[in-house]
């Protein structure tokens, strides 16, 4: 069960980074919904390697074959079985891993608890995974089409995007490299990123995704509050290490008379620190969210680490690896924030009978 | 299914603030476990209202009642209903609030996706429930009796805890109010809350929770990573507005070359940015997590608000309210930590067929 | 999760025989029904203990209250919980069984099982736990008010009510002890079990299900077919052996060309062999479906069985048990069958999306 | 979530009688497990059609092709994916079907449940899918090798296997196209299914199954029954109108002095109409059920139906189909078995913690 997510509007995913293919079944998809595929292609495109110069270089056409569940261009209630075929196979890029764990990687882990381990690229802990999710999230979008989700790259190490989100445009998001729609900062987050791939090194940062057009109702009481849905889906992204939504950490240090949202006559409220969420449902105002991301494990230097058998050896990052996964994070926020957001309007349709 | 957590060790709860009484079923329980039930009450009474002078002056003497699942002291394997009176049914005190919404509260929510809202003390969403939860954290961590769980008060507005947690004795986290385990800290952080609660207001603040003694393999890959898990449980909790594990947001501002955990020869790492976990799997290290909780909304000062039919009305904050929620929900958080790690106790020995 | 029916509308439930009390938690309950509270305790009363002079003579009231869940009459979409407490916890009665196993019952394989087991009254594994099945099944049926559910006893050991249910008066079952709706059969059958039970013995039998005004479209594909979850739930009963639907075993006998339902113009069907569902979905027709039960095990008549340590020991049955269980069984078959229509209309009101 | 099979051990599956391809995602399957991929495809082989004189003469290799999840030979723990191309693509048998409703099919409840229907080849309706079932039910069985499950067909039409399993050799079922152990009764079976299909007719039969070297303990109490659970899968399965354990419907003619199976000293029982199953969880003793299946739905003659606008037409078989299905269910009744016992053996592990 612990590679299916949703509820009802579910996602169940395999595939190992360098295996024959990678794949998923969707489910619980309402029948009758035109599926544009090429819009998946789109989303599919924007997670893909090799996109820009500030991403790794390897090369993944990342096309999805569906297989079932569609008829003449329309979803036909039955899962939704696809595929994403691996070009990137060679696996004598991986050998200096088969019997040595990468620091800050889950080599280890896994190691110890399964016994055994794909070590060839990572196996089924590669971010590769991740495109699985985009093919899900794009579905997703088509079957909510009404609610807009935009995410975007907020900072990379040191550099933020000091302005709030009302006062950028969405639609300058795809206008650069490292998709953050204020231009005099995206200039400075790809330099970083030049600067620290230069140096063989990786840098954190963070994605901000804002969801727009919610209706109010949306989020079960209790254990599946659509803030914790939310939470639980960007903390399953590799290398996230906080989620915070609304006022955030930020909210922890205010008094209640600040933070309080005073509502106006007509139900929306004058500030939204809340997020667009209370008591786990949504109120109709825009849901905003925070993903932290740690640097990427892999880097170009030099690094000592064990192998099996408990022997310090030194270790050298190979391949092609992000100097900063945030870029490329964007799109994956979006795919789970549109399947969370898709699961929680199908259980929000239960009230009608 | 809103109403149940976890997968294999599950509770499921009802209750409203002001009804005849909460209570629960915890599923999943291992046979054979000695109950002590002492200390299961002793948990309660941790959080429960009215313990000191910086929290609510509710009275409530929240006794667990056990109806089922324990046998000459131990548990069947059958499932372990309970129950806690409501000792506390005056509902006069919430007249006030039948037609209009506190802000920040969920009564607007809830009256929307409903229809229909017991709105005496906030009915469901009152964070009363979490005794429920107490309860079946507090089963939780005799079953998983070696795993040392410690939540503490790391800050209250902004005043922080500076030092790290290795360098305070968890045995002084209960020696105080605030359950801050450094004193100096403590002695400012209730100082700020007096201050706080005398001008009606309230105040925000995070809790620390450290795991430790935690076996390697813990966690599921892709969708029941051990950090989404803990991630989910805590953006559970009333008034949470973020989590961070390891090094959490700081960690986006590293660069791998110093954000990595270079392993030592037996398998441990020399330093521990991770939050002992790798790829969602426990890896042995200590577990380490900080919540964010906004201030409490109900504030003893008047505030526009509007009513069911959209007309503005003032509202005063009245009944017991706490001025900062964080030192009660310290208990609160331990007893999540303790219910998610029984379930991936359980789920982890699966592998033993 | 084992203690837990059904998968948005669900029930929890705990309790042992001879515990304080029984009870479980309703959850997915729509909100905004009104609910009658006079009808759970008619449907209590139909399968509680005493009732008639065929059934077992213990006493037990029975009387369900609610503790959350409902507030001025109404649902309000919260989970509701309830208890039932137990009249009867003398257990001196079963201190015979506290070491020996008694044949063809559960002791064996709980012992087993978990190491632990609470003897009296069976525990856990006593039919008492139904009580609660009961109460869920009596605020379904206030969901689905429009779904008209009938069962009743089809067969006493080798007597059989041999008239089709089309031509009997569903308003007769509860005219008679043995709740068999054809009035010459009912009385053969009470005089069967009259006669059982002077011998100290028991009788197996059946029970018919009849469901009516079932719309189309109920029942999902695959895993959930309609029928299957129907047959789970009936075969999770005390002493169901079997399930079958429309043309059940008998239809394993047919050829095609008799099998097959033809369709008349307005999509009904001129016979209904199938029993009102296609592919596992509903089509409109009637349910119908028959439980075998197989006689109670508690027999008043010396027995040869075994004690814990192996050894050989005669045991006779002792208190006041069910000569047949299948006249309380009626409500019971009713109760799941209610919960599990309601779980369907729920699921199926997904597609309104 | 209504593709999905299991609860730990789980089948996940897409696919359409005339798309590209069926498949499914393995989930929770123990790593370091030796997957004998060539068993896999003798199963396959088992249920494919064209095997022998007596089923449906269409053409598929039902060659599986495992895409993860494998690595060296052995399970990873992760998930499994796997596709089964579809060899039989030519929809043009079909057309007649694309706006009339098949008698006793599912085309009407497809159609008016979701609007829209892949006719072709019953779409996601057609037995096909079972394939996917059978892949599943293969690597289960390599789970839990320690198990023996053997099922065979037990009746055809009037023709019943009239010796008790004990009797017969298991070895025997694959010696004969029928796959009946008994060969004088193979052989009148075999006549008889020649005879319905000269008569362009279909035939019902059961398939008896028996699962030998179970370990005590198996099964989950209250709502996941061991039985519950192998009936819910059998009733999953095309055409299945009934299920039956141990002494199954004849029990309910009987009397407790007569049904009830005496302990010997070593807790084995002298009789076994209990089926191997006491309370929900097996108690060492043999599990047998038998399992009911309608005739096939498809005739080779002409049969009066109505098309989407009500209009009364006649339709005729065609294409290649079973005249009896039930030597084709035998491997289908097996794999569901397999998966129900590997989910139940992981189940119950969880109580060594």
């Amino acid at each position: 069960m612990a590679n299916t997510f949703g509820k009802i509007f579910t996602l169940t995913t395999f595939g190992e980074s360098h295996g024959e293919a990678i794949g998923g079944i969707i489910d619980g998809c309402p029948a009758g919904i035109e599926l544009n595929l090429e819009t998946v292609q789109y989303e599919m495109n924007r997670r893909k390697p090799g996109q820009s110069k500030i991403v790794t270089q390897r090369k993944e056409p990342d096309e999805v074959q569906f297989l079932s569940g569609i008829f003449e261009g329309k979803t036909t209630g039955a899962s939704i079985g696809f595929i994403i075929k691996n070009a990137n196979q060679r696996s004598n890029d991986y050998e200096h891993i088969k019997d040595a764990f990468r620091p800050s990687h889950a080599d280890y882990t896994y190691d110890k608890k399964y016994g055994v381990r794909d070590y060839r690229g990572g196996g089924r802990t590669s971010a590769r995974e991740t495109a699985n999710w985009v093919v899900g999230g794009a579905v997703a979008k088509q079957v909510i089409s009404n609610i807009k989700i935009n995410a975007f790259t907020s900072s990379v190490g040191e550099i933020f995007m000091e302005k709030p989100y009302q006062e950028v445009d969405f639609n300058n998001i795809e206008s650069n490299d490292v998709r953050c729609p204020d231009t005099a900062t995206a200039e400075k987050m790809i330099a970083r990123i030049n600067e620290i791939k230069k140096q063989g090194d990786t840098i954190g940062g963070t994605v901000t995704c804002v969801i727009q057009n919610v209706p109010v109702g949306l989020g079960e009481p209790i254990f599946d509050k659509l803030h914790a849905a939310l939470g639980k889906a960007m903390l399953s992204i590799n290398a996230v290490k906080g989620f915070e939504y609304g006022s955030g950490f930020c909210g922890a240090k205010m008094k209640g008379s600040e933070h309080n949202d005073i509502f106006n006559a007509d139900g929306t409220t004058t500030t939204n620190l809340s997020g667009g969420i209370q008591g786990g449902i949504s109120n109709g105002m825009d849901i905003y969210f925070r993903v932290a991301f740690k640097p990427v494990a892999t880097i170009m230097q030099a690094q000592q680490t064990i192998d099996k058998d408990g022997n310090v050896v030194e270790m050298h990052g190979k391949g092609r690896h992000d100097p900063c996964v945030v870029p490329r994070a964007v799109p994956i926020v979006e795919a789970l924030a549109a399947m969370v957001l898709t699961d929680f309007m199908l259980l929000n349709s239960f009230k009608k009978l």
